[in-house]
């Protein structure tokens, strides 16, 4: 009997906004797997670093910084063959995702590896999404709306067609797109309905009009528009 | 001081899929509101059943059965009233609120009518969209894909220029729209990506290729079609 796969939604940074799933998962965990930068700690570790027993056999995935904006697939072929070779003895590995694990979430490149080849569940958690509409403390979408979820990194044309077709949009990974985002968002006169989000749910979090927003945003930011319907 | 309004996201349906946040306020709650059906257990209350301390104080929402697809706007500025006056003496209310209170949630009517006369937090939780991809099985969207929510409701024309746009589709509140969606998504060749999830999370939860479907479709079912990035 191989062991269970993992993929754990640790929701978007406030470790009280794990579920009670979550928890317990972690808690009874014997081996865990995390993505970690090539310096520095890993975010989804943190997220649950006060809830990770004592004696866990801890696998990071190291990814490295480069210029290309998506990791390499070689260091997932060989975080999978880490992984499998602890599920073939029978042993659960927890794969420690920020957020929701199928929402953008770089789980798939092991659940691509792995989920045919072992039992493989999914634990959803609360997305940066949720957590960005508490933070900006609107309504993102009711009723018969549509929405529409943009990384920021689409061309800028293809962006604003987007925009214009959909009723309520969230517009992710805002980091170096930002100013591209702005103006495009002002252009389309929807400065003054945006509202700017970034580290939701953290301590450092921030909230603001678009128009009263920084110059530069990180990478974990948002712009969200709400729909209209939702303000009733 | 007036008490704080809650909007409590309480996730899909799995009791387990509550946050620690949400766990934690309903345990010290002493006065709950939720929305009910005019016979019959409310859906929301019966997620948390489990977690309710003796003696709270209950206001239910009772929601009429009626043909218009919108509930009546007084039932909402009555319960407005009843939180209200509670809220005026001080004590907190909180609103529980299924999946995430500001995605298609009803806490929005609610909110208009309160938020800016009292102190008004939302706790985000997980929302159906997540449960459904981890019923599914299947990483919903990755890398620079876009991802369009639409609700069921919408026109077949209007649907069908939304999923021809999007890398990434979920077709909400299938209910008696459920035959439109189906033949639309079978014209557009994509009946074989999509996916059918009905009772996401609960024991009853059925998850299968929408070409193996049943005929008809409960309220609470989704249609997702998962984007091509994410299976790299």
């Amino acid at each position: 009997m191989s062991g269970t796969l993992y993929g754990l939604g640790l929701g978007p940074g406030d470790p009280e906004l794990l579920t009670l799933k979550a928890h317990r998962l972690i808690s009874q965990a014997k081996v865990i797997a995390y993505p970690a930068p090539d310096s520095g700690e890993s975010f989804a570790r943190s997220i649950v670093a006060g809830y990770i027993p004592e004696g866990v056999r801890e696998i990071p995935i190291v990814i490295p910084m480069r210029s290309e904006r998506f990791p390499a697939q070689e260091v997932y072929d060989a975080a999978a063959e880490d992984i499998a070779s602890v599920l073939e003895t029978g042993q659960d590995v927890i794969v420690l995702c920020e957020g929701d694990p199928f929402f953008y979430g770089s789980f798939m490149y092991l659940f691509s590896r792995l989920a045919d080849r072992f039992p493989t569940e999914v634990v959803p958690g609360v997305s940066s999404l949720g957590a960005v509409t508490a933070a900006a403390g609107l309504p993102l979408i009711a009723r018969d709306e549509v929405l529409t979820v943009l990384p920021a990194t689409l061309p800028a044309p293809e962006l604003e067609a987007q925009v214009r077709k959909s009723n309520a949009v969230a517009i992710m990974k805002l980091g170096r797109q930002f100013a591209k985002v702005r103006s495009l968002l002002e252009g389309l006169g929807l400065a003054d309905r945006a509202v700017f989000v970034s580290h939701a749910s953290l301590p450092e979090q921030m909230a603001c009009p678009l128009a009263e927003a920084p110059e530069t945003a990180p990478y974990f930011s948002m712009v969200v528009v709400p729909g209209r319907d939702a303000h009733v």
